[in-house]
This record gives structure tokens, sequence and C-alpha cells, in this order.
């Protein structure tokens, strides 16, 4: 197996499977993730960088530089790491892409930050300088191991896409400063949100450090000991210091938190060879994915701590689903990906990307949700031009109080080709279908696809190694008669999991996937209590929705009932159903619990639109459910 | 009409209907309410002394009478209205039944609060005072006018018992310096948790002042401006400063804010005759009932926020349903009857204190529940013997980090008399059933009971007014099927509402009055996502619930149905039902939706044995639930 530098955002040291590079992976800016990548660099790049100047969080570092730090500094505690995102994803993005304007702009906002670095390679704007609390005062919501876990990310994008430069030593030096201050022996603390595990197992590889990778170790055995000091109203488990990591049978607390650290102790976890702490990582993911995990991918039931609920606790209209949960679940999966080469991990990264990540950016990339519930009982209120001080809503915001989702979508959209396909010592290997090109070992492959409004993906060889290699194409988990033909060959059946094609590939090869995209029903566990007698529709990978706005006038939508007996038709990217519209029995007591069951009268039938929910609300604000009650015959 | 003093905690200034005192009724020991306000009496009074001593919130008072405030002064802002709290229940329970040892308790405990009190009046260990910040520097969440809204009520307390002592005048002192300083032209600003608008009606009326109640409504009249400032992540309307009272349509934002501020506007409609505001907030009451409460008479939807629901958002799992929401919903619907005589309110306090407010604390008076979900997936941790540092658990704790719900019990369940009966123009009436002696308006009553265990309640006229007059019973609207019967004279039917004998009644007559108790069903409207598919039990006032404590060996509380077909049989205080338990289909997906309708199989009959959900978990942690899912045949 040979991999090449520049490659993506997560190496393993021992792996069969690498990812590939930003720049190995082009995307058609007319295709699904094309066009979010066309926006995400032409606009929300740009819009984050003008909100955090416009509320002083970049000046923030300024301040540091120009010593006049005070307690009133603007911003909360872990802003830098917003920071340290949009320069992550601004180095994904020139790594994609090069751009001399983005570039210039990148290099300026390093400069302002490195600015701020102290000379042992601390770099926090909120403490550690004059007027604020000492350094490491508050381990448990400082955050200050938090941001520089981003910092770190950012510089190692930078090494990915090829740049040893000055944001990159800023990384090191971090990271340097990181592990003098807690080092066995030293400093003997865990910072209350993960990050910095995940970070610096990806630095010590990337900058060839493996004492970056045992601190990393440091980190992830001292927690679930306890030692955090717990504010009042919060846990122990909301940071995970509950229980070690290695102890744990599910992930838990706030979700963010939860699969960051999974992330990290798993990297960890290869990279030391060790089985015991893999494995339980995998047991935590296949029984959080089992029992708490929603239809969309999304993860965190709670509005509460922004965090998990018990099993089956999957209520759809206060589903949390932070954005930012999503993409820490991509990063999750795609790590035990690249360590088991099993399909279960890109099909959930699929499902993740379509509805979960691809939901909060609006299509111009300017305004984001942040959680993302299946259902809206009201219409939100008009979208707000400012700063959303809530999570929630109804309608896309362009900014939040805590604004941790709209970078986090911005570098993970900026580095989606590395999602793409991997490369293992068979060959190569295509996880998600996205039009464009991909060039990996020897490989260079035309994807065709207007996936995922179409089923048919086309994949021409346009070169390939000259010895017998092995395409293998994801058949994802739902595709129950998915075809795969190669040239003139004759049509094959192909399951869900793995399409394998072995041959020594010519150039002018070409492979066709037929993928089923026909509305299909998805129904839940009963033990999932708040969605009990509903049914959701799906078509491939979307998850689809009822809108209000397809509504007839006057209908509501807790009255629509979807007869799941009838055949659904599909519609261009969406579905149509058959439903009919119940009037509610009226009021008979003065709570809403009656002697009889209560039985809804008056129905009429009526023909139900439902859209892929990643497009939810830009018609603009409205009631919206996934899981529609099923008519009782 | 006439009334005597001492009389209750709430006295319209217009009003045909009034409440008793606390010492015109004495409920026997052995009887529901007797034991339990024996409990409070004798140790929950003592043992929330004892934690506040412990934690410092005592001497807190000190510090301000020494001058030694310091801002690391222990407890919440809102810590000082949890003395005041126990110092109403405390003179309350003095009322009911005098006792110098806890007459000389309360005496102490009055002294060193009454020692921090400014000479202008003011009084507060939080603010205010040298170190601490000024006063009303923080009208959002500083709730100062909270807390001087506690003091009011256990002023008006001990008026209402017969004491105008010193709590009484300093809460005299306290509700002056309030009404200088926030009177017209001066300070033009309202506090962020509502509590100040029911005290000061109160104390109005208790003190003779009418500018008190001005005062009152100038604060019911600036709230829904928007002009508190909110804090990141809250909004306007967790503090009901949205829209003004009244033009609200329902109640929204933090439970315990809405309904203190909803008992307070009507204190102010009533005395100041405003029409248009009463049938505000009786339409709030209407509008929030029907559609924002629980079965258990439970109010708030959230953990986040303590807060409301949209309509139809009950989870029962995430249910808050917050003690004190409960104490608070009894207050303004007390208010409500008494200015309407509508049976619907006496409803809605039995069917709350039963559910809610007795099932907080525990049978010894020293833990208690602060949320009230209605459904517990996973048992809760042993209860600790220490603060409970969160809301929830699923055990009753002994104190809280934010402790309000045991020192509001103990107010509650010390003036509990108040609420069993009251007086109007035509007689007396008969609200809650309990054992024990009714003395007013020249009746004196014996009820002799074993409600809600049995539902055999027996009236006997121990004394009359000797002009005809007319006793009045509340048939609960769950009572389809009560019967009257007076002395030897036939058995009448009484429908839900009121069942009325007039007549000159002697010494020695008896109404008997036959509630029917059998086990009943109780299905949620359908537009309740959340217990779709179940229904709930109860029996006579009783909400039922399934305890795992209750389930065979090894059956888990997700697996049980209820055959909803098959009648339900009475046990002493709660019931049987047919169910069955199932096996639920092996997970197919690694998401728990399928493509498949999922069928539980491998089913077994199971005999349910469903207890009153007050005293869940008495029996150690469990997993609990009152909607169960209905088989489906």
């Amino acid at each position: 197996m040979s991999t090449s530098f520049p490659t993506g955002p997560v190496v393993p040291a021992t792996s069969t499977r690498q990812g590939l590079g930003v720049s190995e992976v082009s995307l058609d800016p007319s295709g699904f993730w094309g066009l979010r990548q066309a926006s995400n660099a032409g606009a929300t790049l740009q819009h984050c960088l003008e909100w955090m100047e416009r509320l002083g969080w970049i000046e923030n570092f300024d301040r540091v530089a120009r010593g006049e730090t005070t307690l009133s500094r603007p911003g909360w505690q872990f802003s830098d790491s917003e920071i340290y995102k949009l320069l992550e994803a601004m180095a994904w993005e020139l790594g994609r892409r090069p751009d001399a304007s983005l570039a210039a702009v990148f290099d300026a906002l390093v400069d302002r930050v490195g600015a701020a670095q102290d000379d042992d390679g601390y770099l926090n704007t909120a403490y550690g300088h004059a007027g604020l609390p000492p350094r490491y005062s508050d381990m448990a919501m400082g955050h200050e191991l938090y941001n520089t876990g981003h910092l770190l990310q950012a510089g190692v994008a930078r090494i990915r896409t090829g740049h040893d430069d000055r944001l990159a030593q800023m990384a090191r030096r971090a990271a340097d400063q990181v592990c003098e201050e807690f080092a066995d022996g030293g400093r003997d603390a865990i910072c209350g949100h993960p990050e910095i595990e995940v970070a610096l197992v990806e630095a010590g590889r990337a900058f060839g450090e493996h004492r970056y990778i045992e601190q990393a170790s440091l980190f992830v055995e001292r927690r679930g000991r306890g030692t955090l000091a717990v504010r009042p109203l919060l846990s122990a488990e909301y940071f995970q210091d509950d229980i070690p990591v290695r102890q744990a049978t599910v992930l838990r607390g706030h979700a963010v938190r939860a699969l960051y650290l999974s992330a990290g102790a798993f990297d960890v976890a290869i990279d030391t060879d060790d089985h015991a702490l893999a494995g339980a990582v995998a047991e935590q993911w296949q029984s959080t994915v089992a029992r708490r995990t929603y239809l969309t991918g999304g993860m965190g039931s709670r509005h509460q701590d922004e965090g998990f609920g018990d099993d089956w606790e999957l209520p759809a209209d206060r589903a949390y689903c932070e954005t930012c949960a999503g993409v820490a679940s991509v990063m999750l999966s795609w790590r035990l990906y690249l360590a088991t080469g099993d399909s279960r991990y890109p099909d959930l990264i699929e499902r993740t990307l379509f509805n979960v990540v691809a939901t909060s950016p609006s299509e111009d990339g300017r305004s984001f949700f942040y959680a993302n519930p299946l259902h809206q009982r009201e219409a939100g209120a008009s979208a707000s031009a400012g700063v959303n001080n809530r999570a929630e809503g109804g309608v896309r915001a362009p900014w939040f109080e805590v604004s941790c989702c709209p970078t986090n979508v911005a570098r993970t959209v900026a580095s989606l080709g590395a999602y793409v396909a991997a490369v293992d010592d068979q060959g190569i290997v295509v996880l998600q279908y996205a039009a464009g090109e991909i060039r990996a070992d020897g490989f260079v492959l035309r994807v065709e696809t207007r996936y995922p409004d179409e089923g048919t993906v086309r994949v021409r060889i346009i070169a390939a190694p000259e010895s017998e290699s092995r395409l293998r194409l994801r058949i994802p988990g739902w595709a129950d008669s998915a075809t795969v033909r190669v040239n003139a060959d004759q049509v094959t059946h192909a399951a869900p999991g793995w399409a394998d094609i072995r041959r020594t590939f010519e150039p002018g090869d070409e492979v066709l996937l037929e993928l089923p995209l026909a509305p299909r029903l998805s129904w839940p566990d009963v033990r999932i209590d708040a969605v009990r007698g509903t049914v959701a529709v799906e078509r491939g990978p979307l998850v689809l929705c009822l809108e209000s706005t397809d509504l007839p006038p006057g209908a509501r939508i807790e009255d629509v009932r979807i007869d799941s007996e009838l055949a659904l038709s599909a519609l261009a990217d969406g579905a149509n159903a058959r439903g009919i519209m119940v009037t509610p029995t009226p009021d008979a007591d003065i709570l809403p619990f009656g002697k009889a069951r209560s039985i809804p009268s008056h129905s009429r039938p009526v023909e139900l639109t439902l859209v892929p929910y990643h497009r939810w609300a830009e018609r603009g604000p409205a009631a919206m459910r996934i899981f529609i009650p099923v008519t009782s015959r």
C-alpha cells in the first residue's frame, strides 16, 4: 500500500486503509456536494470572518498582542476556537482549490492570531494574560485545551495540504506547550471539553511527534475519574468524567464532547495498538447508534446539556441533534471505517452528511441551523438578521450566541472530498457518491451522477494501475436492489455492503451502479415512545419531511395521517404519499386526556408532498415533521 | 356573607366566596393529608431549617447584620426566599396547631432575619450591602423582588393566623420600600422572577394598604414589554416579558414564573375590578390546561428553561413538572375558583395535590422530588444523602443545589386546610375530601373518609346555622356515578360539578357521598405525539403507574403492553390490569429504524400491578411509567 501526501484529516499510523487528500478529489460544482463546497468557499468563509470581526472575537487576539486584555473581552471563553475552525476551513479550501485572494485573507488572519502566541507556545485570549484569570485555572469550563485542539487541527490541515507554514508552526509550539504542562509528573488534569485528544493525535501524526500521541493517551486515560470540578446544575456525565473511556458501554452526556472524545480515544487506540480501547469505542458507537441515534443520523436527544438521552429516548420535537454533533459523528465513524473497513461506518456518514450537515446551512451559505429537530410544531418567527440567542427557533440564523456550528460546517464541507473515497492494499474504495474526479493510487476515476436526485452512478476509469486491482463500491444499507454493470458485462445484483470489481482496469472502462431511489417507509423501533404509531419516508440517503408549506390552506400539521398501506410515488427529490386530514375530537375534558379513546373524525383524503429534510424551512418558516402518524384501519 | 379572621392565604377584596383559615380546618392525622401535615410538622420544617443552617443560607442574614457581607456568600441569589418560605410554612403550622417549641424556633429565626433588615425596609443578603452589588442592579436575574415577595407572604401568613408580630412588621416595611422604589415616577422596572405581584396584593389585603395592590398592578402592566435584559441563551419568553399579560393567550416560558405571575395578575384584576385582565388570565388557564398540562396536573414540559412547551408537547419521560409549578398551579386555580365558583378549578387542584404535591416528599418528609416526570426509563442511582446538583435523578433527594421545592411543599402542606372548603353567601362548600373537622360560618362538619383509598365520604353535621342553608359538595369531573344520600333520604345520583343539599341542617344530620373508585383508563388526545398508542390508569383522584419493582424478574419496563380491552381490577389503592410482556424484534439495522414495521414477538401474559404515582420510588430506585403502550389486536 502506498499513501501519498498531501492527504486528508485522518492518517492512522497503522491502517491498511487511508483516506485521500482534499486535492485528490474534485467535486463538480453542479453536484450536491460540489454546490455546497462552492457556497462554502464563496459565501460561508467570508460570512464567518465578518461576523467574528464584527463581534470582536478576532480583535481579542490583537488585544493580547497589544497587552490590552481585560475581563470584559467579547465572546465566550471558547470563541478563539471559532477562528481556528475558520482557519482550518480555509486551509482545506486552499488545499482543495488554491486561491490567491483567500490565501491572502488566510495569511493575514494567521498573522493576527500568531501575534498573540506567547513565547512558550501558549495561545489564548481569555486566560493567562494581564487582567485575565491565570492559565488553566478553570479546567472544567475554561475550554483552553479545547481551543488549543482546534488550533492544532488547523495546523494539521496546513501540513496535510502541503504547507509547513506559520500556522503549522504555531500549532506545533502550542502542542509542545500542552505536553510540557500536562505530561506525566506535570499538571494532572483534563479539559472539560474534549478536543485536544483528537487534535494531539493527528498533530503527532502530521508532525511526526509521538509524544503528542502519548499526551493524548494521558488525557484519555485521566478521564472518567471525576477530577473535573462539576459546576452547580451540571454533572460528571456531562463531561464524560463519570466513567473511564475503556469501561463505558454507550455515549452519554454532552454529545459533541462525547463524540470528540471517542474520536480521540479511538485514534490513540489505533496508534498505540490498544485493541481493548478500540473495541470499547467501537462498542460505544454500536450501542449509541442502535439506541440513541435519530433517523437523520442526528445525535443528542436533549436540549438540556446538549446531551444524549437514555436508550430509546428519541423525541422528534425536542431532538437537539446539534450540527456539531453531526460533524463529530462523521469524524468518529470515519476513524472506525479506516480501522475496520466496515461499511456501516460510511453508511452512517452518508446519512449524517445528507440529513444533518447538509441541513444546517442555507442555500446561500449565510445562515445555519444549530439544532436539527425532526419535528417543528409551530413555525419559527421570521429569520433574524442578527445573532440568535438560542440554539433553536425553526429558522436558520446568520450567527449564534454560541456559534460553533457555522465554522464546523465550513471546515467539514471544505474537506468533504476526503470522505468520498479511500485506498487500501487492494485498490480504491468509493464510499460516497458525488459527481467529480478521484485521483489516488494510480487510479483516476470520473464519477458521473445526479445522486441523490437520481440513483445512477457512472464511474469512468480515466487511469488505473497496470496490474489487477480492485474497485470497491459501497452499497448503502438501505439499497436492497442495487445493480452493477461493468462495461458490456452482465448486470449483477449488489447486496448492501460492498460491490467489488477486480480486474486489470483499462482507461475507458466504465462501471455503472444503479441505486434504488423509490421512496420507502422507515418504521421506528417499538421502544421509541416518542414516535410510536408513526412512520417516516426516506428516499435513497435522504430523510423526507412534511412541511406545513405543502399542506392545504387551514390544515394543521398535527392533523395529518399517512396511509402507510398505499404506495408512495417518487417526486424529483422527494415523494408523494396518500394521507388524510383528520379533525380531532373536540375537547371533552379540561385536560387533554379523556375517558374514551380519542378517534379523530371528519377525515378527508389529501395528497402529501414530502420534501428532503435538509431543505426544510428554506421556503420560509414552517411547521414540519418527519414522523407522520399512520391511519389506523 | 361573613368571613372570620383568621383566614387563609387568599382573601379577595370582592368575592362572594372566601376560603377558610387554617385554624378552621383540622385534618385527622390518620388521613391522607393529615398524615402529610404531621410529617411536615414533625420532620420537614426541621429538615429544611437544618439544611439551610448547614449551608450557611441563614447565616447570610447574620453576615448582613454584622456588616460582613462578601461576594463569596453561600447560596444562590434567591436563597433568602427559602428561609422566607420556611417561615411562611412555620406560620401556617403555628396557626393550624400552636406549639411553643416551634414558636420559639420561629421567633429566633425571625430575629436573625430581622436583624438584617435595613432602616428603610430593604432586606436582602445578596445585594445592597458592602462588598455586594448595589440594590436592584440586576432586575432580570437578581431575584430581589422575588425574595421580598416571599417575605411578604410569610408576613401575610402571620397576619392571617392572628399575629401582627415582628415578621408581619418586617413584611410591611419591605413592602413600603418596594412601593417607594418602584412606584410610578420611581424605578420603572420589574423583577425577572414574578412573585412580588401576588405577594403585594395579599399584603395589601392583609395590611389594608391599597397602594401595595396598586404597586402590584404596576408590575403586572409593565411586564411583557421586553424591558428585562435577556442573558445569553435565554429569551424574553422565559420571563414572560415577551407579551403583556392581558394580551397573552396561553402560559409560556418558565412555568413557575408564568404561574406566579398569573396568580398575581388575577389578584390585581379582582381587586381592581378589571374584567378584561381577569378574563385574559382565565383564558390562559384554560388553554394551558387543555394543551400544555399533564395527566398528573403537572406543568412544564421542558427541562430547558424549566418551561412550558408548545401545545401538545407533553413528553412523559422528559416531563419537568416541577413541584413548585404544581404549588403555583394550585395557587392560581384557587384564585380562579374563589372568583368564579367553577368546579373545574378545585378539580385541577385535587389532581395536582394528589399527583404532584404529594409526589414530592418522601413518607418521612425528609427527601423530595424536584421534577416529576411521568416516565423514568432507567432506575435512578441510590438516593444520595447530600445535595442533589440536578433537578432530576429518579430518586428523592434531601436537598438540591436549587432547593425551592422542599420549602414550597412545606408551606403548601401546612396551609392545606385552607383549600379544603370555602364559604359563600349560600353556605359552605366542601372542595376536597379529607378526614377531619371544618368549622366555618356557623357550620361544624365532621368529615369521615378513607379517601382516596375508599370512595365513601361521610359528612356529619355537628353544628349548623339555624336557618336554611346550603351544603355544597364537589363531585369530581372523573366521578360519573357518584351518589349522595342525606340521612335516610333516597340515594340520588350526583353528576360531576356540584351536589347541593339545601335545608335547615340539624346537628346529627349526615350526608353520605359515594365516589366511584373503580380503576379507569385515561386516553391521551391524539395530538400528543409522545404518548400515542398508550393509555394511563387512574383510580379516583390518583394517577397510577407501573414500577419496575412490580415486574417479573428480568422483565424490562419498555417491553410491557397493557390490554386495554380487559377489565381492570381494584387493589387497596391501586389497580391490577392484564398485560403482556413482549420481546422486541432483534436489531435488524444499525439504527433503531427499519424497513418493516416492528412487531414485538414472544409475548407472554403478565399481571400488571399499578400503584399510586405519588408513591413511586418509595420502595427504592425504579423504572416507572404512567402511560403504558396498548396491545395491538
